[in-house]
């Protein structure tokens, strides 16, 4: 396949799972994609290698001999030197110079290493629905809260890459406990586990909700997807739990911005396409918490870019 | 008075009731202070004849015909073209192009105008506690709760000048009212009316307790002044007033550090200076409550510059 670009921009997405690595258009097409095992379980070693085949198997599919340059986003912290630390399960992955490592198997060629949050809201800002926003606070709402700050049209990392942690702002000092350690944190409140059991706790007296159809009849499998589904399908208690749930979310957004002079939020992760119900919801906690000055200005938006905002956000790190 | 400075930077600080003008040596030392009433009920067009008279009282006695720069610190938000808006308590104020104002006044001089808070954090980042971090959240700590972000030994004003509002960053969705109509900001938390309700509620069972001394037995009296100097002076019930309210404080500040990446926080303002306690309890929770890769490096100090903050951030700006 030959891409209309002079040269090829090769974007990496490194999940838990799976690795996935296209070839992107300076427009923000993704114009050839592969799907690779992340081997995370083995180790570093195994990790890059398999990184390494993803980006040889997205050049040789470009219609060009060699790349013009490679982005990669992946979990955990990255610094400004593209040390990625601690990705949450990846084994013995403590601090890895990926940056380094891939520029010795692509010498000469330019790489950026990101957080996937950060990323997602770089794909956003590019290409998706932040275009028109120079500044605003991306979130990712799935099994947990991510989130990634655009300023100016670029991400703010903060001082050392660990900017963004959206999920971590307590909005309840009294709150349940998060996994972080911390006290009412956005994340446990609006993330898997809490969702869940909230949910569950609702579910017993609501055994007609299109919830207990989507797990079998088994509450222990309740998890935020099916009570997206089951909200898409109209079910009244799954959209009650999206709505309280997006009612949090709004409290802890309204605290970024008026700490951080901002007024738009692009929500993506699986829970924000539950519908615009949920958008509205978190849109009007918002106005209702945020400081006077900023209410009028305030939009909350859905995320445009779904599972591609990671692999589309590495490779505009390098456009 | 001679200045050793080729050129006089002025620092002008203006408050609610008196307004300070000074000169001030690119070293951060004030080389001559005056003091005007404000007029701030007067409106706009007095305020800034009253700017003018202090800054030309300045000017006689910098041993220089002309100045070299101006800078504003001041109440309300502060837009990038110096247009100072809504300061609180300042009559029929609405939007004021100060800088251009001041620019007809003393045409052909560098002017700068920034709110009060920032300039404040401005200080302590170019003379004060912050001289060597990079990186901090400036909070004063008063009758309210104000902020300003320093980045890369900058300040940051977000989009619009507004960042920085760190009294209202919500600690707990359904704790008490705000004066911005938010629930459970830290500034409904560890202001002067929560801490004054909580001092006086505290005091039914203790009797012995200096604060009731200080205000002369009536507890409607009561105001941080009276529990930060009953403190100082060892009175238990003032101390564990302020502990309780640094430990809010601190949950506040962790999320801050969380969402922004940062390490230190530089406390100013009359309660900070109660005593090293306080910067005790603020420094236990917020270490206790953010993200594990900051906790070792969590540093919470009391500011050095007092009062002077004002005026000496406001010279900072324009050097």
């Amino acid at each position: 396949m030959k891409t209309e670009d002079s040269t090829s921009i090769v974007g990496v997405d490194i999940g838990g799972t799976t690795i996935k690595a296209g070839i992107v258009s300076t427009g923000g097409s993704i114009l050839y994609q592969n799907k690779f095992p992340t081997l995370a379980d083995r180790g570093p070693a195994a990790v890059v290698k398999q990184i390494n085949e993803a980006v040889l198997d997205a050049v040789r599919h470009s219609g060009h001999e060699t790349v013009g340059a490679i982005g990669v986003g992946c979990p955990g912290v990255v610094d400004d030197d593209g040390v990625v630390k601690s990705p949450p399960n990846f084994a013995d992955w403590d601090e890895v110079p990926l940056k380094l490592e891939l520029g010795l198997l692509f010498p000469g060629i330019p790489i950026g290493v990101e957080n996937d949050a950060n990323a997602a809201a770089i794909a956003e800002s590019k290409f998706g629905a932040g275009i028109e926003y120079p500044n605003f606070l991306f979130v990712i709402w799935g099994t947990g809260v991510g989130g990634g700050i655009i300023l100016n049209h670029k991400i703010f990392r903060g001082p050392t890459g660990g900017a963004g942690e959206f999920g971590h702002i307590s909005i309840d000092y009294n709150g349940p406990q998060c996994n972080c350690g911390n006290m009412g944190c956005v994340e446990a409140y609006v993330g898997q586990r809490y969702l869940s059991q909230r949910a569950a706790q609702k579910l017993q007296k609501h055994p007609e909700s299109r919830i207990i159809q989507l797990v079998g009849g088994d509450l222990s499998k309740i998890e935020p997807v099916y009570i997206s589904q089951a909200a898409l399908d109209g079910d009244t208690v799954a959209r009650e739990i999206l709505v309280e749930a997006g009612q949090l979310l709004g409290v802890g957004l309204a605290s970024v911005m008026n700490i951080m002079d901002l007024r738009v939020s692009i929500i993506g992760g699986g829970i924000s396409a539950a519908g615009d119900f949920v958008m509205q919801s978190v849109q009007d906690s918002v106005v209702r918490h945020v400081l006077k000055p900023l209410k009028s200005e305030i939009r909350v938006l859905p995320a445009k870019l779904g599972n591609n905002a990671g692999l589309l956000g590495a490779a505009g790190l390098v456009m």
